[in-house]
């Protein structure tokens, strides 16, 4: 292991933590709020820290795919508990297991709080939880690469380790100008969104913050009922942007290089678009009764489906309370996520396609032996190597989930919150059902079942794999 | 499609139904039961449709896999809606469709039951009921292979589609001669268990059924309270057989060969017993608190955890009373299963190890890319083709399952009730949790829903690609 290029590049990434937090820090001045200091510490913190760690380039640059994996993972581990301070330091969050548990929900953009009163916090606190969203949804280590020189070796095992989906492609043969690139059309996305919640009437605090978990499809908000409370054009402006968000970030690419075609006939894009149609017009059937029109039901059937499928997690309605066909296709969902190369967490709908292909092969293949049938995807064939590690990520997902179950019943809490919970985390949504439902939070929880649930919120964010390398044996073992 | 053959192995196996259904009848002579007329009308049209369907020998013998699935899940189906028959003209569960969950039920030793009052039944219409578990339970294909003179591409064919696990092994060159050695143990084994329970004053009628329920590890029992009222010994030998009933049945005949060591040195053997012991363990301390003595505790745990991970789904117990963790830790039991070859349901043991082990070599090749590592098991290298079998069987499982939990969702019920009823199922256990919990039954479910919940019986016995096929347009479309 070159413990050297770890220990180099974790460095860099405190003291742009560091620099992030003085959004807050600036926030906290503004409003003359006493947690500012908290700020002030953390960053001076940060600064030292970082520097220290990263003050002597590596001489040593060999990187392999294990330095990859354990670089991404304890960025986000150290990212994480130095994110929580803040909360600490101000004592408005005291508890470092609950701080912790908020934090890394904030950069895995899942959402989920052990809060009951979120609109105790102070603005400062507010922003810089709101805002790990934002950092969260595109990657830190994305945003390294796109600032920082590194050799190209380097530079793809960071990103295929923090990157969501079942292969990671290059926008542009540089991996560097891809970053920027992605990071480039998020900014816009996101100063768009900023821009039309002010122009329907919303606060610029609230369009800051509201738009930060939008476009990590995070789920944090400032208000305790979440998104309930603003007016209706609002509350489409966000359905409208977490769906985008949800997309695969190569469709805007395409766009902007004018390959309208190539775009369009992404199938990805279609049976995500499809799955989205298809469950708010059962959804609006099903939920109906409950509402004074069909056109609020639509409204708020519309609003969860984006906000589940794209695991943000915002509510505008507590859902809870819904007939079963909603509650499970919502369940469904939740497990589906949305588009590879997305902000959005979950198994993601190119590995559900490219697992029906497999099955709808080998029935092919049972009915025809000698025949010889191709996966393919967007007219391409999906490489061997791509099924294989599809199956292995559900494999090793469905183990996760499983597990996770099994230790929180610890707490004894019903199977229903436990099932959504570890639902909810390791698909980085947020809300459950339950007593984890909409309108409740994880603070029911022990902290043993809390650090689970931290591990299941890191291990659906990163894709499982860096989680398990880190505590791997194997991996601290290679010389 | 090779119809002419179908149609001929389907009339076989109706007059085989016929020939089965005499020890009922034999019942219903012996106690002057009125309900033993509806099996003699039974037995005749069996009888007669069944000579009709066999009359002509087929003159085309082509018959590959898909001809294989095909006659099997056929089979299954036409084998429960003619042993459905005799429930509904006695009038003892007078709608056909209760009938027939009952039935397919009973040949899928799943044990779920619709009946509130199992104890109500005819002496006939009970031994009936807990004979198509034992049926079921080693397969009715793979007793006409053992009878029937047939090529042997056919029986490799038909074996394959019936008989549970990854991959079918032959114990001896020939398919016909071990499905009679198959057979030979199976029913030595049961009635070894009979008489140890004769022995134990359980009376003959009660042994009879006990010991098919156990064999087919099916779940049926004659009593409302399943095993509850019988004494201790009785208890301790229906959890001894469950459990040995859960093995590889190659196990055995590994045994009778005096190949002790071979036999021991079962990967998937050490796995299951392992597994065994641990969660008894784990649940005995879990439910100490709800018993008197420590060793009444672990009598009903060990119960529990053989009834339920053999999927056989006798209780000693309401364990639905249980804590969270001794319930979630069943819930885990119930999609593990037991061997494969063995009479049990759900996943099985040896699947798991080959999935556990593909995601071992995966983070060994990550660490070592240019490393190679063979999966093995039992010392042999696992075939490339058996773990991609794996992987495609899981995933066909995942959809079922979400799609039926979805499917079942329109009657209500809450999200625990419908997950565990379409686990129960599809792993063929019986009882689940909630309102289908061990003292409830699945009369509540709509038809709808209960037309779902025989499909997932019927797939999960068969292991799900013999009802894909059934219902694969592809596979009705070959010439």
């Amino acid at each position: 292991m070159n413990y050297s290029i770890i220990r180099y590049i974790l460095g860099i990434v405190l003291k742009l933590e560091g620099i992030l937090m003085c959004l807050p820090l600036i926030v906290g001045i503004i409003y003359s709020e006493k947690s500012a200091y908290s700020y002030v510490i953390t960053i001076a913190m940060c600064l030292i820290i970082g520097t220290i760690l990263s003050h002597k380039k590596p001489k040593d640059t060999e990187f392999y795919a294990t330095e990859g994996y354990i670089t991404v993972s304890l960025s986000w581990v150290i990212l994480s508990i130095f994110g929580c301070l803040p909360f600490v330091i101000s004592g408005e969050i005291p508890s470092m297991v609950d701080a912790l548990f908020e934090t890394i929900s904030g950069f895995t953009t899942t959402g989920a709080s052990i809060l009951s009163d979120v609109e105790a916090l102070s603005y400062c606190n507010n922003m810089w939880r709101c805002f790990t969203h934002w950092i969260g949804g595109m990657g830190v280590l994305v945003f390294i690469l796109a600032i920082l020189p590194m050799r190209g070796g380097q530079r793809m095992y960071l990103m295929k380790a923090e990157s969501p989906g079942p292969s990671v492609e290059k926008l542009v043969p540089k991996v560097r100008n891809t970053a920027m690139i992605l990071y480039g059309i998020y900014t816009v996305m996101t100063f768009i969104e900023v821009l039309l919640l002010l122009i329907s009437g919303m606060p610029l605090f609230d369009a800051l913050t509201t738009s930060f978990g939008t476009a990590g499809t995070g789920g944090f908000g400032i208000k305790n009922d979440s998104i309930t409370g603003y007016n209706s054009s609002i509350q489409i402006i966000v359905t409208v942007f977490m769906i985008l968000f949800g997309l695969n970030f190569n469709i805007y690419y395409l766009i902007l290089c004018k390959k309208f075609k190539q775009a369009l006939h992404s199938e990805e894009l279609k049976a995500y678009l499809l799955v989205i149609f298809a469950t708010i017009g059962i959804i609006t059937f099903n939920i109906r009764s409950f509402f004074p029109t069909i056109g609020e039901a639509l409204k708020h059937a519309a609003f969860q489906v984006g906000s589940i499928i794209t695991t943000t997690g915002f509510s505008t309605t507590n859902f809870d309370l819904w007939p079963q066909v909603s509650k499970t296709i919502l369940i469904m969902l939740m497990f589906m996520g949305a588009c590879a190369g997305s902000t959005g967490g979950g198994i993601k709908v190119s590995r559900l396609l490219i697992l029906i292909k497999t099955l709808k092969k080998e029935l092919f293949t049972i009915v025809h032996p000698r025949g010889v049938k191709k996966i393919t995807m967007d007219k391409r064939p999906i490489e061997h190597e791509t099924v294989r590690l599809t199956n292995i990520f559900m494999v090793a997902y469905i183990f996760i989930l499983a597990f996770s179950i099994l230790l929180i019943g610890i707490d004894n809490l019903d199977f229903t919150t436990n099932f959504t919970a570890v639902a909810a985390t390791l698909n980085n949504i947020g809300p459950g059902l339950e007593l984890v439902g909409p309108t409740r939070n994880f603070g029911l929880f022990s902290d043993f079942s809390k650090f689970i649930l931290m591990f299941d919120m890191l291990a659906g964010r990163l894709e499982i794999f860096p989680m398990l390398m880190l505590f791997a044996p194997i991996s601290w073992k290679r010389q």
